[in-house]
């Protein structure tokens, strides 16, 4: 029985308390992985419109999405992607829902021949593509064609350890593995006429993408561009006919297109905040700012890396991932002993995923080059009384 | 093709100013069927979370569903909706995403054989059930055994307008139309094993409710108890274990009674809002008190259409809903006349569903005695202007 018992109080009781909060709003650093720190100019306007949206006497969360108001915002959120992310028109821009895990079966049931005779290319490159693999098994003949699970999925697989399949319906990739700390700086290169279908959960406009090399591009929003329970798909027109007619209404990408991303009600809050950290990624100067921010920060953080023996990165260095850098101290008591510290000092969610241990730090657009070099400093600081 | 074009500036040209802001805390009433209105002590406790949930100096958007804050806030969550509801311990309470006509198609995919020969009742009541039939047919043989189409869904059919098949899997049924403002009072009460399944969206936790007489009892929240893009279900755990094993992860109620609603991602904003939703329920007194205040509000509204020959409310007495209040002026360009004018006053979102017109005013658990009063007030002198 699942039923969860709630504690009576306090954030759970193995919560340290948290004796400074770096940012200078008086907020802590929020180094999650997802759902992840948020930019806090986007807080304070989402603070107000939760109460009263473009001065209609009613909130953003409390608007119809058939009205006017939720018209504008939607409207503006999807031309706002298109221009920041130089999304050109044959490409549809759609708002999901079921969290981006919900692509695994939606993407093999539209476009595997529903006899299962096809095959589909899958890389097996961390947590969430292993998954994806066992949900288009259900669909079709997949072939893994490339696998770095047996290397503890420490790089990207390349040269002889792929193998694609000729005729392949799609050929699909997990671009960053938010969990192993890994990123496809090339793009797979499938033969001819085999499409690209990207998982861009934990990296999409991490820095300028060109689309048109995808048939279809998808992110839960809730790393790089907004909040949980918003998916965003950037496909191809042409490539989303394609899928059967005879699915339920909601799991045909169609339905999604031809009513505007709201063929039911969606998730409207959703769609309006990652519209908000949008505008927020233009305002900073678009996706070569985010491009420069991320690199300064990721490499802030990897140069520490690679100038102590204290800490190990686990990732190839020519694979690792600006957005989610893993590390470790020489035992796990110290890595304990890290986070626990950290997190006392307002530097939070440093923690591993649970299947890797260790540290983890995720570096979103949304972190400021500040949350980067508080973490290096206390790196050091750390090191310098265990190392 | 479906690219939306944003407007410069306003809610939209067409919205009319605004002249006065009848809540005493300067918003508007907002009578929308969905999104609809919350309660000011919700948004205002939610734009605090936002910025620094359980002062761990990060907001509730940010904190990851895996950790301690998270784990609070769906433990409270569920246990308050167990609370409020008065759920045994054999059902289980989850949260699901997609919106909750995603349920239209994950129930039939589930619990009818594989094979579609087995037969499900299925109550044609309105917009939203039509639409989960048209779903249904997709997965097996499905009797309308109660339609009121004909009438223009004016009541809930009763006594031998209703066959229902010995046998079905399941009996399913919308207990209140949110586009045609019928509800059902009485439960359909099929052949002796056949389970029911219902479609509460726009109605549950208006009262106390028995759910031990549903197997599968589920709602989006964004009318009676939080925003969009959270389903809540409340079924029997031995009725879900039924389900086919061999269905997509995500689409399996089993996993996510497994998994306590986060196999991935969960919607943990939404959740988290539905908590806050939950304990102001239980602050007003708990569904006694939100069902002597839903009588109080719809009873003053239908007092006034049944006191006047100007207005005509479609629906028939005995099946009016206490949600959703359908109602009509002389003449359309009246209907639109009210509909402005109220508008300008502060009275927000009063026109009715595109396919019915007219007026609709939603009266869910969150609107206050003021907001029926005020519109009653408005009803009664734009009768006296015009009629």
């Amino acid at each position: 029985m699942t039923t969860l018992t709630p504690k009576p109080s306090g954030a759970g009781s193995s919560a340290p308390t948290i004796v400074s909060r770096p940012s200078p709003s008086g907020r802590c650093f929020n180094y999650s992985a997802g759902p992840g720190a948020l930019p806090e100019e986007v807080l304070k306007q989402a603070q107000k419109d939760l109460w009263d949206i473009f001065n209609t006497g009613v909130g953003i969360l409390e608007h119809s999405h058939r009205r006017s108001t939720f018209d504008r915002v939607l409207a503006e959120a999807e031309a706002d992607i298109r221009e920041v992310g130089n999304i050109p028109s044959d490409y549809a821009v759609l708002f999901m829902q079921g969290g981006a895990s919900s692509q695994f079966h939606t993407i093999p049931m539209n476009f595997l021949a529903k006899d299962k005779s096809d095959t589909a290319d899958y890389f097996d490159t961390g947590e969430w593509s292993h998954k994806a693999i066992r949900e288009a098994r259900l669909f079709g003949k997949i072939n893994v064609c490339g696998d770095t699970s047996s290397t503890g999925y420490d790089h990207i697989p390349k040269g002889n350890e792929v193998r694609y399949t000729t005729g392949a319906k799609y050929c699909y990739f997990e671009s960053n593995s938010t969990v192993y700390g890994i990123q496809f700086h090339q793009d797979p290169s499938p033969p001819a006429g085999v499409e690209l279908v990207v998982d861009a959960c934990s990296d999409m406009f991490w820095k300028p993408v060109d689309v048109r090399k995808y048939a279809l591009y998808y992110a839960g929003a809730q790393k790089n561009l907004g909040p949980a329970g918003t998916v965003i798909v950037i496909a191809r027109r042409d490539f989303l006919e394609k899928g059967h007619k005879d699915l339920p209404w909601l799991l045909q990408y169609r339905t999604f297109e031809k009513e505007q991303s709201r063929p039911n009600t969606p998730a409207t809050f959703g769609i309006y905040l990652v519209g908000q950290m949008v505008k927020w990624i233009r305002r900073q100067g678009g996706l070569k700012a985010m491009e420069q921010l991320n690199r300064a920060k990721a490499g802030m953080v990897y140069e520490c890396l690679d100038g102590s023996s204290f800490y190990k990165a686990p990732a190839r260095k020519e694979d690792r991932s600006f957005m989610n850098i893993l590390f470790r101290c020489p035992t796990a008591e110290l890595d304990r002993q890290f986070c626990a510290e950290a997190e006392k000092r307002g530097l939070d969610a440093l923690a591993g995923h649970r299947s890797t241990g260790g540290m983890r730090a995720s570096l979103y657009n949304s972190m400021p080059i500040e949350g980067a070099e508080a973490l290096v400093k206390f790196m050091k600081e750390f090191e310098s009384r265990h190392g």
